[in-house]
């Protein structure tokens, strides 16, 4: 097998195990041969020879939505370039992820975990850090993990502040609400920037003016008729995600007013429909957290070390069509 | 271990390999013990004893866009309830897919194989078949694998007869173009069908109300606005994805045109968004594909035997607002 590709076996083992150090026209021409000859790399074989699984653990609550679709495709992008594989757990309930963090079907199976977007308990993180390999963390913070994030409180006040700027003062805020509202930073830091902002603008808390949606279209729409049939009609909604923002507008023209003549909508997140439907709203680099997180946990498999401290993203408001000054009535 | 939890050593063995004869009760009872003694599962040694990984490879080649997001869902939730892993691998272009097939990291690692809506060359069905492990195709089909799909002809000759019906004859359609085209079923059948009913209704076919799109917003807006520049301009458009049908409303509402008195537009899929932007589109069951192709699979690990006979799901029209009657200009 050396021979006919006419390079040292020690070349052959790392082509094979897809080391760095070997040329991309060489480890392909050698894979190739591999292939005619019908020589098998062994993953376990090769676990042993390098201590590695070369696999990395992917644990996300909702596969199917927008945004971890985004954030699992820039994990993936960096591991494939290095030619890792990708073990990937959805568990989107309170039965799976007992059942997950229970079993922790992860064990000896891969070289690092990334976690996305999910609160954890500390009996489960300690579940994670028992596995004894490096872990990160996307959209919040916990110590002993790699963290990339988006500074939610910044985001959130740039939100609502381009409201007040417009000249709101009865403000909505459809929150990301749940049991894990309180414990989770994405909500809970969207939630505090938007109080803060009425505050600092002189602008009384209303509770009737807050409603919970659950980060989802059906949600946003559900929060959106609540706040329409409340006693004080807002001018302007902060909803804490895009997808609730798009329920929003349905709810708003369903009740037969107009977007944002009558009453203005921002959202969170620059999802992939915000565009089409001309919503304004905050947008955050989405696959650059997935990339930024697989290179730090493979840098960590490199290197080793502790975990880099928090890598915080930059977020911006995009104005589109459907924020617009307060008008007169 | 055995004695601690009051069962057999054959049963603490079913249940930490997640087997089904053992009682979901009984099973998290041995698990919640393993974990206090600190008893490790290795995969290796339970792939020994069974001679199966307990887990699935899942080849897709757009991980972040809806459809697939939506399948890998539908596949992700069978597993998980069966305690099988997920192994993911996205190959988006023409080189990923290359290396693919080249290095098949899948070898040994997992138990099935499972294909999302990608077009396999000869070469590639057999790299895969010669991993001798139960193999499954969503949206298309292939001999030696388990098939779910649509009948596209049917779903996209119901959508171009729902144009026809309501009076249009200048009919445009946004394929789902590029090189792939002639040897995937999903382009090909549909646009099949869109030359078929024009037709069955004894209207010329005309090249100039054909443009390609690749399945996405942007792509679906270029072409509709290469349409809307063409010397016949249509009164209707059938677009072979939802996507590009939103990408065709923007261009049409650019344009300064109204929808549906101006043109009426048909999509493909029923996205979560074709209900948020009112779109009348031909439904099919998507994650419910991801479900079925995964039971199959296990159904083949569990009892052997061949694929069965591909399963057909059914699709019908979602009338909602984006279609209406030919109004005389």
């Amino acid at each position: 097998m050396a021979n006919r590709a006419g390079v040292s076996t020690a070349t052959v083992s790392r082509a094979l195990r897809g080391l760095p150090s070997v040329a991309e026209g060489t480890r392909l021409r050698i894979v190739r041969i591999a292939r005619e000859l019908n020589y098998t790399i062994t993953p376990s074989a090769s676990h042993l020879a390098s201590g590695r699984t070369r696999t990395i653990g992917l644990v996300a609550p909702y596969v199917n939505r927008w945004f971890f679709g985004q954030v699992i495709f820039g994990v993936e992008e960096v591991l494939r370039a290095k030619g890792f594989d990708l073990l990937l757990y959805n568990i989107p309930d309170a039965s799976s992820r007992d059942r997950f963090f229970d079993v922790m079907p992860l064990r000896r199976r891969v070289d690092a975990v990334a976690v996305l977007s999910m609160p954890l308990s500390k009996e489960q993180a300690q579940v994670l850090t028992g596995l004894d390999v490096p872990l990160g963390l996307v959209g919040t913070e916990m110590d002993g993990f790699a963290c990339v994030r988006i500074d939610d409180v910044a985001g959130a006040t740039s939100a609502v502040r381009h409201l007040t700027m417009l000249g709101h003062r009865d403000i909505a805020h459809i929150s990301g609400g749940g049991p894990a509202a309180h414990s989770f930073t994405t909500p809970r830091d969207r939630a505090r920037a938007y109080h803060d902002v009425l505050e600092e603008a002189g602008i009384g808390y209303r509770p009737e003016l807050e409603a919970v949606g659950d980060y989802t279209v059906a949600g946003g729409e559900r929060a959106m008729s609540a706040l329409l049939s409340g006693a004080t009609r807002p001018t302007a909604v902060f909803a804490q995600s895009d997808e609730m923002a798009f329920g929003a507008l349905r709810a708003i023209r369903h009740s037969g007013l107009r977007v944002p003549e009558d009453i203005s909508v921002i959202g969170f997140d620059n999802h992939e429909f915000a565009d089409v439907l001309d919503l304004t709203t905050v947008e955050q680099p989405v696959a650059e957290q997935g990339n930024l997180v697989a290179q730090i946990l493979l840098d960590l498999l490199e290197s080793g070390g502790k975990p880099p401290p928090t890598m915080m993203l930059p977020t911006h408001v995009v104005v589109r069509g459907t924020t617009s000054p307060l008008r007169t009535r």
